[in-house]
């Protein structure tokens, strides 16, 4: 540890930093192979470990299991780290999330004979799956390979933003095929595949559509295909065996089923002899049409060069990494690194090259003069992802907020959105987050969008009476359970919202917006019990829902994925009202201590499957309680706000695969990691401060997007020394635990000094 | 008859005739009045009575029922003339389809209470639709009204191309509604509506799409709608009961029904108080985009003038009409400006205001430089109705033929359109009968399209080896039934598509094309039997196949909707060849009479409705043997011809609803009334001659798109005189009943004189 110490006080200054430490692009090189993407691929991470550029429209990635979306919450990302088969490679994939969709344009290699179903995936051999080998996997950021065993195909995986790049190396002794198989998606069901389409055209380019009723319903994905070597055969079949209405007579008047089909169950296997080069693949998708992803693949996918494409994948990624520089152990750079990876995974372009792009009215719109995102779990990112991206890459929070802005006045209803992919709305969750988004981002210096337009559909997202009963909300000051489900909780979330919003209103000098939102700011107080001391739903004539009982969750209950214990915790516009709530400072340490050290049996959760990470009823592994450790911070005990924190550093991530406690949700849960490790986190977004922590890295640099860098230095820091002593800012000791944005924007040095005992004397007091 | 020898002698010069005869525009007033929509409404015509323009997008028609699409061959059209109750009124339907589809955007007015579901057909009562009765209706061209009983409303349609447009008047006692059902369809099956969309804007505008996996697979039809008063209230519903993947927590979070649904059940109810005026509607249709359909009722639905509106549509069908001045009883004026009417409700205008248009590729695409249409029903309108059409419209079948190469160029097949619409694929039929028709314009005359992008087309449709077993026509000379069904009625319909391919290249100078495909029109000689007298289906060892019944017919024999009797008829690309195969004039004659005057029973064809019109096996109802009463005039008998012609004529067609033999078949039906009343028919399409019959009417002036006038003259005609007597073009006799292309284009005057006997003596010898 003395090593730390002393590398950190010779590095002090940023002249030493550059003429001693590695130059900045081998940091980066190390921070890309410092990532270990299998992180949160097992467990309920529900990360994938395939291939994908920051922000990419396509994530390539190998799929264990799609399965009936009943049972398929571990497979939200497709891969299971401990499933012994692959069923194939498909080009869209979640990072994270907690309920799913996606898996599209499944492509697998064959070589020998060719089964055209997947088969059982508990049954390695059943159907077209393979068996594969840990051992033979390779993943890196914008790069992954596999052995696929039964057909001994080294299949390798890299991606520009729009294509994903196929090379499969097969056996010289046995005819190679590849499947492409348009049935199967990502919580699956019956019926679930609309329509779809498949063509191949006089040049050998693959392309179509298909339509799935999934998350985001009657969800188009478009796609273009083309092989680094012409195929020998094909055949494109309509697997469905039901179908009641074939047109007049059938087939025999229909062109045989080489060159195109239209179908319920389309899948295609082509022919490639036995090829003495690796056969390429790539394949564009696009959400608006096939013309636009034959497009994206001539503009984007130019070449056979595998290598190069990767090298390129890796070079984003070095890019994108380069924004903070740590040191640390191999375990601890890992985690940061792979967690900051893991940031950069959402929201992703949803664009064609050409700036189409597909709304929430379904419709095609283009996007003028900016890049058109999606992917966005408000619920979730509000909360740290989105703050951090707006520290690091102003540049992408500014596309981010033109997106948000495009997608509410293309909304049918108005609103910004809740959680959307593909440009397309699914409802999950709760509240409007998108608004501390776009607030945060412009509080944090963002522009380039255009204020007065995103207010008014923040201001719109906040008044849209028939979402989620907004219209009692504004009427009665909360959401009445009677009326609405999750009512303690919305009313919780409108109101931090709501201040958000007027934040933001107030710094554009709409005093009366900002005042109007301000005032509701305050409903939080409409759900809390000074009785029971927890936050409660109310029914419309005023009585708190009865029966009552704080440890009770259910998904539509009074709660959103959480319960009492949980949700109490919710009132970030207003700590100290909510301290005084509960009874001042000592009252509402307790409080939260008793929360951490709760006895808690896991199974209380069951049927709650997002509620993991349990550190008594605090769940870590889901987000309604991820500023908590830090509210110790208000009250005077900053101690017990670093003691939690290493609790929670210790016990909810790892380097594992299952090194996340829960769906690391987008980013957010590796967000939340990211901003702890550096020794800060923003448990207001919008607001203008963040609350300190403890500091987990002896050194990082934080190359913001304004070009100011913000260092982080943390003295004597070992497993033996969790807590801080003292913290300066610049020289200057910190008085409390607070550390404003505007002077981490500024750029300047944060030095902690660590020691073994909580300091409960002196500064943070 | 004297009066009408006269009229004929005293307007001989076209100077006469502008000075003596109705105003041109008066003798159109009266055309349009002439048309009775209502033929074929009843029986088998599957006309529907609504309004429509010519040629137009959208066909805004009342619909009785939508049924299980096996049991829905009565109501291809949407209504049949004997069903009590209507069910509402959609936006668009086929004229006289054998197959069929369609029936989107199902509006219903409803005073008083509302019931969401249509109810049962055969109990009026039962759900929304009502009772009507035919005094109430009033069909004219662009024109439809009727009183619905059960809810005391008087509803008015009228359209323009791309709009619908309805005036409902409203009982004043009782709430006014307008439904919207977004689920039924014709043709209708469970799963059908493979999702919809429906989303009522700031404006009030309500706009969606539908996809429907129907006789063309993955459509996907938008709409526009418009009222002409605010709604009070609404209600958006998906009616959908088993949802299995409703997004993650399910109704709550998602806004209100009232502003927008998607789903596979949509349904709508918009409320309008109690209005003192009519509620107006218009609804624009586009078959791209919801932006599109927006755009069209932007561009065309402006104002709320209707009966403005009805004036136009009367306008433009006045216009139409106005190609053919003729005299004659009520009914023979109305019969004819009925079938002309007819011969103009397809191609149909798929093609929005800005120029997109989807095609058979499901993509969408700019038409630059022409209107593209679709409604293709080829195996039937090549015949005489596209004929008919290149001489009345070239300036349309310049479009037509653009639409057809356009519609060839986008497909994933390069293949001509065989039977679309909306600009999507069904296969239904046989052969690439959009060569002929390509063919014939181009021989009559028509340009303005690419004729060398058209033959390549027409070769690409004629050479690709898996449409129809092409592949082994071309290698063997004739469609083996071992490996292709139908493959009798395919090899002649090949040969004969390849004959007029020959003709147009040979036209332009291509002898090598002209050459190769005037050797392939020979190949009807490797399925005629000389021992049976009969074109048989043949197996690829050679083999006729056996067992073989003349009489037999199933879809999917050997023949296509006929049976040996009726197909044995078909090569009109070589009549004297065929009259030589069968043995001579003598023995032909012979054997035409034997099919006309066989003693068959309908029942035989019971599993082949669509053989129908029955005089012996000879079947007016269906296409094959449309030619087969002009025959007679090949083998010196045109008097037999005539004689033919009377008697279909007689039984074929009438006045009443029921007044088709058989389905209109998008004009073809209609289009051989018209020829054959004026006295010639288009035997051999593409070729340079008709086949002259007999005239049906006193006089006829046919104004051809050249600006030259055709005038027909049939002295002496009544029932009395049914023959031809003599003939003369510009006062020359003729002395073979044939008359050629170009003498029709260069005008002139045709005159019969008719008598009560055969004449079997003179002329025509």
């Amino acid at each position: 540890m003395k090593y730390h110490a002393l590398f950190a006080l010779v590095l002090a200054s940023s002249t030493v930093l550059l003429a001693a430490s590695p130059s900045p692009a081998q940091a980066a090189d190390d921070a890309v192979s410092a990532v270990d993407p299998r992180i949160g691929t097992g467990g309920a991470g529900h990360t994938f470990p395939g291939a994908t550029v920051p922000f990419g429209m396509v994530q390539l990635s190998p799929d264990t299991t799609m399965t009936d979306f009943k049972h398929s919450y571990a497979w939200a990302a497709g891969y299971q780290y401990g499933d012994p088969t692959i069923m194939g490679f498909s080009h869209t994939h979640f990072s994270g999330a907690g309920h799913s969709d996606l898996g599209d344009v499944l492509v697998m290699p064959i070589s020998g004979d060719v089964r055209l179903d997947p088969g059982d995936a508990s049954v390695p051999g059943s159907g077209y799956r393979s068996r594969f080998r840990h051992v033979t996997e390779v993943e890196h950021p914008g790069y992954y390979a596999v052995t696929l065993d039964d057909y001994d195909v080294r299949a390798e995986l890299t991606a520009s933003r729009r294509v994903g790049w196929h090379r499969y190396t097969f056996p010289r002794d046995k005819p190679a095929h590849l499947l492409l198989d348009l049935r199967p998606s990502i919580y699956d069901y019956p019926g679930k595949v609309s329509w779809a389409r498949l063509h191949v055209g006089a040049d050998g380019t693959v392309s179509g559509c298909r339509m799935t009723r999934g998350w985001a319903p009657g969800r188009v994905l478009c796609f273009a295909i083309r092989f680094s070597q012409p195929m020998t055969a094909r055949t494109l079949y309509n697997r469905e065996t039901n179908v009641p209405y074939k047109g007049f007579r059938g087939p025999g008047n229909q062109p045989a089923d080489h060159d195109a089909q239209n179908g319920r169950a389309l899948e295609a296997v082509f022919d490639f002899g036995k090829p003495v080069a690796p056969v390429m693949v790539k394949a564009s998708i696009s959400p608006v049409s096939e013309a636009n992803a034959i497009d994206n693949l001539d503009r984007e996918g130019k070449g056979w060069d595998f290598d190069a494409q990767r090298t390129k994948a890796q070079a984003a990624w070095k890019s994108a990494l380069s924004v903070i520089d740590v040191q640390g152990t191999a375990d601890q750079r890992t985690q940061l690194y792979t967690a900051l990876y893991h940031t950069m995974l959402a929201p992703t372009l949803s664009m064609d090259a050409n700036g189409d792009y597909r709304g929430p009215d379904y419709e095609v719109h283009k996007a003028r003069g900016f890049d058109f995102y999606s992917t966005w779990s408000m619920w979730d990112v509000y909360r740290a992802q989105q703050p951090l991206l707006a520290l690091l890459r102003p540049d992408l929070s500014t596309e981010f907020v033109r997106s948000l802005v495009a997608s509410a006045q293309n909304s049918p209803f108005g609103l910004l959105p809740v959680w959307s992919y593909q440009g397309l709305e699914t409802w999950c969750m709760i509240a409007y987050h998108a608004v501390p988004v776009i607030a945060d981002a412009y509080l944090a210096g963002v522009r380039g969008f255009d204020a007065d337009a995103a207010l008014k559909t923040m201001v719109r997202s906040a008044t849209y009476g028939p979402y989620g009963d907004l219209a009692d909300y504004m009427k009665i000051g909360y959401v009445p359970i009677d009326k609405e489900a999750e009512g303690a909780s919305k009313t919780l979330e409108y109101a931090y919202d709501d201040w958000a919003l007027s934040r933001m209103a107030r710094a554009m000098g709409r005093t009366d917006i900002a005042d109007e939102f301000e005032r509701r700011s305050h409903n939080w107080r409409n759900v809390w019990d000074p009785k029971s001391g927890f936050m409660r739903a109310r029914q419309t004539d005023g009585q708190f829902h009865m029966p009552f009982n704080p440890a009770a969750a259910a998904y539509g209950s009074d709660y959103t994925e959480g319960n009492a214990w949980q949700y109490s915790w919710y009132v970030p516009q207003d700590i100290p009202g909510l301290i005084a709530a509960m009874g001042g400072q000592a009252q509402f340490t307790g409080k939260i201590d008793a929360l951490f050290d709760a006895k808690v049996d896991p199974a209380i959760f069951r049927n709650v499957e997002d509620i993991s990470g349990l550190i008594g009823w605090y769940a870590h592994g889901n987000e309604p309680d991820h500023h908590v450790a830090y509210l110790y911070d208000y009250a005077g005990a900053p101690w017990k706000t670093q003691q939690r924190l290493t609790q929670i550093m210790q016990t909810q991530y790892a380097t594992s695969p299952d090194g996340l406690a829960g769906n690391d949700d987008l980013g957010q849960m590796s967000a939340w990691y990211i901003f702890t490790a550096l020794g800060f986190y923003p448990v207001t977004p919008a607001g203008g401060e963040y609350a300190i922590g403890r500091p987990f890295l002896p050194r990082a640099v934080v190359h913001l997007g304004n070009k100011h860098d913000f260092t982080v230095i943390a003295e004597h820091l070992d497993a033996e020394h969790p807590y801080v002593g003292s913290v300066t800012l610049n020289g200057q000791p910190l008085e409390k635990p607070f550390l404003s944005r505007k002077s981490v924007l500024a750029g300047g040095e944060l030095r902690f000094v660590m020691q073994a005992q909580p300091n409960t004397t002196k500064a943070f007091q």
